[in-house]
C-alpha cells in the first residue's frame, strides 16, 4: 500500500448527505495519472467553519453539494460567471488562500446535450426551480433550445427562472413535450425514492427522457422510460461530467473522455 | 492501490515546518491495523481558522507542534492537566465536536526515562526553557528526580520553570552532570544544524546524554555523544513515543512495543 505524504494535496466535499462517488471518482484519476492528490468527502453543521477551515489548511479544491450550493456564495472572495448566473455555487478553488468559486453543472449539462444530440428545436418540458434546475435551463438555452417550458410547484421561483431565460412558467408538468427533464428530488433516494417524476403519459409522448437524479441513477423515471424505450440521460452522466469539470479545476489536468468513463465506472462500482 | 473512501476518519497534523514523520507513522499502522483512517501534516498562517476547521470538519486529531503548542490553548474546550501544567498542547482529540487538549511528550519522556533505567539519584543537567523544555523538567521530577539543574539563557523563563519544580536555574550549562539534555533548538535543521549543544567538557563528564531534537536525531551532540560511548537518548525515540500517544488518543487503539518501533522505523525511512 502506498502511505500517504506530508505534500498530498487535499481536496474535499461538503455536502449534506456525503456519497462515495465523488470520492472514488477523484481518487481513482488520482492514482491512474500519478498525481499526488487525496479527496475525502465530509459534512458539516458549520458551512462557514468549514470554508475556513479549506482556507486555513489551504485545502485545493472544494466541491458543494445540497444544501450549501448558496450558502458558500459570501463566504468566497471571487464568483465566475458559471456560478454567479445561476446564484449556485458546487465547485470552489483555493488558489494561494483565494478561494474562487464556480459552477460545473451547467458545462456538464451542456456537453449532455451535445453528445446525447438533441435537437434544438424540440419541444422541452423541465421540471423543478431549485439550483440544479438554474443550471439546467440555463444551459438549455446556451445551446440554443427555444421551445422550453418550465414546471414548477413555487410560483415565484418557476417564473422567476422561466423569465431569466425567456421561457414559459406552469405550475405542473402536463404532457406533448419532446424532450422531458426532471430536477426535482422526486425518484431520489430517501422519501421520494418511490416517485416517478413524470407520469407515463408524458413520457409515452416524449422521445427523451433526462432524469438529473443520481442516487439512484436508475429512477422510477428512467425504468419507465427505459421499459417505454426512450432515449434516456440519467444523473450518472451529469455527476461524471460535473466531477470531471471540477477534477481539471483542482489539478489543472485535462482529462479524455476515456478517463472520464473510466472513473464514472469505478465511482458506482 | 486502495483508494480512499468517504467514511474515512481523518487526522491531521499542524506544524510551523511539517514534516513527514508523523504523516508516515500514523498511516503506517493505519494500514497494518486495517483502520479506515487517514493522516496528513498541514501548515497554517491563521491557527483559530485552522483549528475552527478541525471542529466544522469533524477532523478526529489534531498533532500540534512549533509555533502552535500555546496558540491553541484559547482555542479549545477543554484542556487536560498533560497540557495545562506545561501550558503546552501537542494533541487536541475531537470528540462529536468537543476539542480536548492534552500533551504526549511528558508520558513518552517519561517512559524513556524508565526503559533506559535512568538513576534516579544522578545529576541532571537540562537545557532549554521552552513548551518541551518543561515537558521534559515535568517528566523528570515525576520520575523522583531529586538532583537537577535547568540552564537556560531566558531568565524569567528559566526560574520559574525551575522554581514550580523545586529545581536550581543558571544561566549557561556547565560540566559536571551525569546526565545532560538537551531542548534547545542547538543541533536541528536550520540555522543551528552545525550548533553542538553542549561542550566536549560536558558530555566527558556525563554518562547519558539526551537529545530533544528530532530532525536530525543524529545531531552534532548525539554523534559527539557516540563517539565518546556515551549512553544516548535521541529525538527519535520522544517524538516515536509521543506519536503513539497520539495514536491512541485519536484511534482509542492501543499499540505494542514492537508496533511503535515499526512504525518508528518505517517513519524515518
Amino acid at each position: 500500500m502506498p502511505i500517504l505524504n506530508k505534500d498530498m494535496t487535499l481536496c474535499i466535499s461538503l455536502a449534506g448527505r456525503p456519497s462515495n462517488i465523488g470520492t472514488r471518482f477523484h481518487n481513482y484519476l488520482y492514482d491512474e495519472l500519478g498525481l499526488n492528490f487525496i479527496y475525502k468527502a465530509f459534512t458539516t453543521d458549520d458551512i462557514a467553519g468549514a470554508i475556513g477551515g479549506v482556507r486555513a489548511l489551504g485545502i485545493r479544491g472544494c466541491s458543494v453539494s445540497m444544501p450549501f450550493k448558496e450558502a458558500v456564495i459570501p463566504l468566497v472572495d471571487e464568483i465566475e460567471e458559471s456560478a454567479s448566473v445561476i446564484e449556485s455555487v458546487n465547485t470552489i478553488v483555493n488558489d494561494s488562500g483565494r478561494l474562487i468559486a464556480s459552477n460545473t453543472d451547467v458545462e456538464a449539462v451542456s456537453a449532455l446535450l451535445g453528445s446525447h444530440e438533441l435537437d434544438r428545436d424540440a419541444a422541452v418540458l423541465v421540471q423543478g426551480s431549485g439550483g440544479m434546475a438554474r443550471a439546467v435551463v440555463g444551459a438549455f438555452r446556451s445551446a440554443g433550445f427555444g421551445d422550453l417550458t418550465l414546471a414548477a410547484r413555487n410560483e415565484s421561483a418557476g417564473s422567476a427562472l422561466a423569465d431569466q431565460y425567456g421561457y414559459r412558467h406552469i405550475t405542473a408538468p402536463t404532457p406533448g413535450a419532446d424532450i422531458i427533464v426532471n430536477v426535482t428530488p422526486l425518484g431520489m433516494t430517501g422519501a421520494d425514492a418511490d416517485a416517478q417524476a413524470f407520469d407515463d403519459a408524458t413520457i409515452a409522448a416524449a422521445a427523451t427522457v433526462f432524469d438529473v437524479v443520481a442516487f439512484p441513477s436508475e429512477t422510477p423515471l428512467i425504468t419507465a422510460a427505459r421499459a417505454a424505450r426512450k432515449q434516456v440521460i440519467t444523473g450518472a452522466e451529469v455527476i461524471a461530467l460535473q466531477a470531471a469539470g471540477q477534477f481539471e479545476k483542482y489539478t489543472r489536468v485535462a482529462l479524455t473522455a476515456e478517463q472520464v468513463a473510466r472513473a464514472a465506472e469505478f465511482s458506482r462500482s
